[in-house]
């Protein structure tokens, strides 16, 4: 038996409304943004400052400008905003001080937070238009950045800028379980722990299904050829803004031809195999990923198909 | 009976290997762009010049220069190559002359084609770089840019710039058919052709899953609630560079509160009324999407469910 977990991965089961109608509406904004209940995450650098399993939140500064500040939603107790600090820069791709925290908060409070960093990362990456080299200034409550109206020194016309509107960006990344006769593909990347092996993965490509992406990844990483991709799940991962998109693929055979650029090792395992990984015992062959990873749930999957 | 059909959503099914160890080997890649086999795609601005069912291709200029161009792949007849033309500028989300000329392609050239015009746009809006505002260039054989190395006049700290690399773009959209009760709910944009009605439709935002987006889109545009989330089938649709991931959700109720600012109309149809749309029928109730489109392929699906 695998012992208890969570039943969904991690950052997955926001609860509050997003209020898209509120973000490009500025009277409703103002009174969001006016409203006593009001509140912010508060955060240490980009880590969650957690209060219980909440992230801690105080009152909107007095003096704040909403346009500093990004609506994640509106909930029961009123509106939840986070502050796009301009200090902050950007954020790590790897950030084993979150993983650690994560697992101390509620799905639901996890899951902002995830929003709260993806966005607030994505600020700090996109003061400038990609398309002219204006600066850019947060528009639609922190969901969108305007080309112009920027308050470094130039001429007039580089001020203006062109006028486009930049949306924050969602990466799609295939993440994905090979199986054959039985047993399924893990690999490890150089920067896992010890012993750790987890699904392979790759960002999706312009001009690609997911399926085809998935077929592709485990071409170029493993050199197998796999037919009957098969969506599992997803989650939101914010480090800083992937959509984890997990599928199981049929390989056609088990010959394995490793890209050691990408992975350093792979290997298949059985089914007992997982299930002795995935319930952390001491003797298992491999080191599971945590249960905050879409990888750990897509395993679960498989041993349930 | 419904007529013979495209198996696939257009833009589906590209053959070529992308050949991604090539793209970041200047060895390699300087073989592929000297090889006397390789082609360039023939464009009219940005639209596909078609041979046939093929998109008619031309040898690379003898004075070509390869950071000018992207590597789409290497097929059995060489390697594939598309100008990334400064001059043609950025790309229309409404293409209505290549939604006409699609269906003229094989399934694989037109997937090229799509890969094509998504990567040859995004560089067009990408000159500059997002995170300080300097000149970029292409690099890793137009699958990504790198901040500095520009040639516009400016400080040699500004041309040097950040040295951030940047990847395409591929922004997640959910479309969805809700159901109740044997029928699907189907809407209405105002741009759409006469009679049209087709799946609903949006971004995937950080911070949320596939499954997540899909009941948010069809809360803010629809007002109804739904659970049992299925993920049917994926597309890229180049206009510019979107994932379509296509699902089937079951509502709670029947119970619609448009919001007009998204769609016209929205209705609830049958089975049977799907049926006599897909077959493109004189008294159908509605019409149809094209077949290019993933939202014909969903309601296809939504019937064999
Ligand atoms: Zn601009
Ligand atoms: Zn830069």
């Amino acid at each position: 038996m695998i012992a208890a977990t969570a039943a969904v991965p991690g950052f997955v089961g926001g609860t509050l409304d997003r209020a898209d109608q509120v973000r490009s509406d500025p009277v409703r904004l103002a009174e969001a943004f006016a409203d006593r209940r009001a509140r912010m995450l508060l955060l240490d650098g980009l880590d969650p400052v957690v209060d219980g399993a909440a992230i801690a939140t105080a009152s909107l500064p007095e003096d704040a400008e909403p346009t500093d500040f990004v609506l994640l939603g509106i909930g029961a107790a009123g509106p939840v905003f986070a502050y796009l600090d301009p200090a902050l820069g950007t954020a790590a791709t790897y950030a084993p001080k979150v993983w650690a925290i994560a697992p101390l908060l509620s799905p639901d409070q996890l899951a902002l937070y995830g929003t709260a960093r993806s966005l607030i990362d994505w600020h700090a990456r996109h003061g400038f238009c990609a398309r002219c080299g204006t600066p850019t200034v947060p528009s639609k409550a922190g969901w969108a950045r305007r080309c112009g109206g920027g308050t470094l020194s130039g001429s007039e016309s580089e001020q203006r800028g062109c006028g486009a509107e930049h949306f924050p960006r969602v990466d799609p990344v295939t993440i994905m379980l090979a199986e054959h006769d039985g047993r399924v593909l893990v690999g490890r990347q150089p920067r896992f722990p010890a012993g750790r092996y987890s699904a392979l993965a790759g960002f999706v490509e312009p001009g690609e299904t997911i399926e085809e992406a998935v077929a592709r990844e485990l071409w170029e990483e493993a050199g197998i050829v796999v037919e009957n991709v098969r969506y599992a799940m997803s989650q939101p991962w914010p480090f800083p803004s992937s959509l984890m998109i997990a599928c199981v693929a049929t390989a056609r055979d088990d010959a394995l031809t490793i890209d050691m650029t990408e992975i350093e090792d792979a290997m298949w395992v059985t089914r007992d195999e997982v299930r002795a990984a995935l319930a952390g015992e001491a003797g298992a062959r491999f080191l599971a990923p945590p249960e905050m990873a879409v990888a750990y749930h897509l395993f679960r999957f498989w041993l349930g198909e």
